[in-house]
C-alpha cells in the first residue's frame, strides 16, 4: 500500500497527523530540511536528525546531473547514498528547471534544457522525472509540473496550469505503486483562485497519495500566499496529506498550518546558516553584527540544540568573521532545531486544541 | 606543581607516557589537532574529542588580532570560549609573525608587525606572548622565539638562535606558575648539531617544563629533520615532555617516536582534509579523483571513525565535486582519527617493546 496519514487531532482547519513511510513515521505538521545535493549542507546526517527531522526534500534536478540518478541506484539509492535512513521527499525537477531561463524550451512532452554545471544537454519529461525519483528511492515522489512565474497573464497562467495536469495525469501513470512510497500532485494556478479549485479537482479526480500547493512564494506576498491555500485547501481530500512548497518564515509556516497544510520545505533555516543569520523566538539575529562581539549569552537560552548548549553569541560572531566552516555547522543546527520545535509546538498547541492563540513569531 | 609527565614505558629511545594537566591527562605520543581561530576547521569540539584528540594547539597570533586575547579572557577563557574542555596547548606567535615578510621588524625586544587581517599595528615581545597565552588559559605555553628561516647562513642561524635564547629566558620570567600548567622552551640552531646542542643546554640551564624541537619541517626534508631530532634529544632532559613543532606525516612521526619525541602538531589532517585528501593506512586517496565516483567502499573499511562507517567513496567524492561542506568536515574527521588511531598503535608498541617493527605507513 501506499504511504499512509492518520489525522489523530484537528483544531480549526488545522491538523496534527502522522505520516507512514517505507522510511519511518513523521508527525506532522512537519518541516522539511532541504537536502539538495544528497547533503543537507554543512550537517552531518545525525546532526540532521538530532535537530528532530525525519523527513527531508531531495532535489531531482541536481541528483541527476550530479552525481547522476543511475550512479545513486547502482550505489543502493538515495538513503544509503548519503547516510540517511529516515524518510525522504524528492521534487520532481520542474521548479529548477524553469528557473533555468535561457537554457531551457518547454513543448507538451517536457522540458529540455542545459546543465548549469556543464552545459550538457538534457530533457526532462514527466515519464523521466518519475523515473529519476524511483532511481533515487524516494519515499514521496512529486508529480512533474510546470510553476508558473509571478506575475503573468492569466492566460499564460491558465495554460500553464493544465499543461501541469496533463503531465500530473502522466506523472501519475509512470508512478510504480510500492509499499510505504506515495506520489503528490501539485496545484497549480498562480494567484487565481478559480483556477487553484480546477487544478485542486482535476488533481483529485486523477487521485494522488497526498496533494501539494505549488507555484506560491515566489514573489506574491504572504497575504496572497494564504488566500491561494484558503482556495486551495477546500478542494482537496480531507484524508490526505497537504503540502505548501516552498515556504518559509517561521510566521508563514503558523498561519499555513492554521489553514489546514501539513507539510513544508524551504532553504530559509539552512542558508540562513550558512549567512550568519539565526532564528530565535525572540526574532532573527544577525550573528555578523559587531553587537555580539563580547555577548557571553547563547543564541536562545531555551534551545535545546547543542550550539545554543555550548557556544556564546561572542564565539557565533567570531567564527563568523573568521569565515569558519563551524559558523555554519552550529548555526544551520540551532536553525533547523528551532523550524523542528516550532513544528513541534505547533502540533501540541492542535492536540491542546488551543492552536487559534499560537502567536507567529517575530 | 607545574604540568606532570610520567613515562610508564620505554622501547629503544621511544617513550609510551602521561601527560598531566590542568584540562585532563593526555597518554603520549600524541598527536595535536590544530584550533587556529579557536575551531578545529571543519569540526565541533564534540567531534575531536570523538576522535581520540585531548590536547589541541592554539595559535596565540590568529587568536591575539582576532578575537583578541583580553576579550577571549573577559569570556573566561579559551576553553570555555570555543566549548572544549580538554587540554590546550599555545604556540607564542613567533612563527606566524615571522612569516609576515615585508609586514615586520626584529627587535632584541620582540617583533613589530602588521595585522593581515586589518593592516593595524602591533607588537610581540616574550613578556606579552607569555601574557596572551595567560590571557587565553593554555595548559601549556611556548616561550617566544624567532624561527630562523631556512635555509640561512650559519652565522645568521647562531644570531637567531641566540636571540631566541635571550628570549626564551625572558618567557621563561614572565611566565605565571599555576597548577597544571607549564611553559616549554624551543630549542633551534637549524641544521647545526653543534648549534642544537647548545641551545638545549641553554634551555636546561633555565629550567622548563617541556622542551620543544622548533624551526624544522620548513622545507629541510625528513633526514635533517630526524638528524636534527637525534642531534638534539640527547640534551633534553629524560623526564619532560619533548616536542616536535609543525610535524606532519605518518612516516614522519613514525620517524620522530622512534628517536624519542613524545608530541606533534601539525596543520596536516585538518588542511588535507579540506582539500580532499584521506589518510589511510593503504597510503593517500585524493577524493577528487573521478576513479572514485562509483566505489562503494569507505575510505579505510577498518577505520572506527563515523565517515568510515556511514559513508563511501563515491559519497565523499560526490561532496568534493559539489564544493559541499560535509566534505570537509567528513574528511578531516577520517584524517585526525587516522592519526590519534596511529599514535594510539605507537603506544602499544612501545609498551610491548615492538616499535622497531613498527613500519611507517606508506
Amino acid at each position: 500500500m501506499t504511504i499512509g496519514f492518520e489525522i489523530i487531532a484537528r483544531d480549526g482547519a488545522a491538523r496534527a497527523g502522522r505520516l507512514i513511510t517505507a522510511h519511518g513515521v513523521i508527525e506532522t505538521p512537519v518541516f522539511m530540511p532541504i537536502g539538495t545535493a544528497a547533503t543537507v549542507k554543512a550537517m552531518t546526517p545525525d546532526g540532521v536528525a538530532a535537530t528532530g527531522a525525519r523527513l527531508i526534500l531531495g532535489n531531482t534536478y541536481h541528483l541527476m546531473l550530479r552525481p547522476g540518478a543511475e550512479r545513486v541506484a547502482a550505489l543502493g539509492g538515495l538513503h544509503k547514498f548519503m547516510n540517511w535512513p529516515h524518510a525522504i521527499l524528492t521534487d520532481s525537477g520542474g521548479f529548477q528547471v524553469m528557473s533555468l531561463a535561457g537554457l531551457r524550451t518547454i513543448s507538451e512532452k517536457g522540458v529540455a534544457f542545459r546543465s548549469h554545471i556543464d552545459g550538457s544537454k538534457h530533457v526532462l519529461t514527466p515519464e523521466r522525472s518519475i523515473g529519476i525519483q524511483r532511481l533515487l528511492g524516494s519515499d514521496i515522489t512529486m508529480a512533474f509540473d510546470e510553476c508558473t512565474p509571478f506575475p503573468s497573464e492569466r492566460a499564460a497562467v491558465e495554460a500553464s496550469m493544465e499543461l501541469s495536469m496533463r503531465w500530473a495525469e502522466r506523472s501519475r501513470r509512470a508512478f510504480v505503486a510500492r509499499d510505504g512510497h506515495g506520489i503528490f500532485g501539485i496545484v497549480q494556478g498562480g494567484v487565481h483562485a478559480d483556477l487553484r479549485e480546477k487544478s485542486a479537482k482535476t488533481l483529485m479526480a486523477i487521485g494522488f497519495d497526498g496533494y501539494a500547493v505549488g507555484g506560491l512564494a515566489i514573489g506574491e506576498g504572504q497575504a496572497t500566499t494564504f488566500a491561494m491555500t484558503e482556495a486551495t485547501v477546500p478542494f482537496l481530500p480531507e484524508d490526505r496529506p497537504r503540502y505548501l512548497m516552498g515556504v518559509g518564515k517561521p510566521a508563514d509556516l503558523v498561519g499555513a498550518v492554521k489553514r489546514g497544510i501539513d507539510m513544508f520545505d524551504c532553504v530559509l533555516p539552512t542558508r540562513s546558516g550558512r549567512t550568519a543569520q539565526a532564528f530565535t523566538r525572540h526574532g532573527t539575529l544577525n550573528l555578523r553584527n559587531a553587537r555580539h562581539a563580547d555577548d557571553p549569552a547563547p543564541l536562545d537560552a531555551d534551545c535545546r540544540c547543542p550550539a545554543c548548549a555550548g557556544f556564546s553569541r561572542a564565539y557565533l560572531h567570531h567564527l563568523v568573521k573568521a569565515g569558519e566552516i563551524l559558523a555554519a555547522m552550529l548555526l544551520t543546527t540551532h536553525n533547523l532545531t528551532y523550524y523542528a520545535d516550532l513544528m513541534a509546538k505547533m502540533r501540541e498547541a492542535i492536540m491542546a486544541g488551543t492552536l487559534a492563540e499560537f502567536e507567529a513569531p517575530p
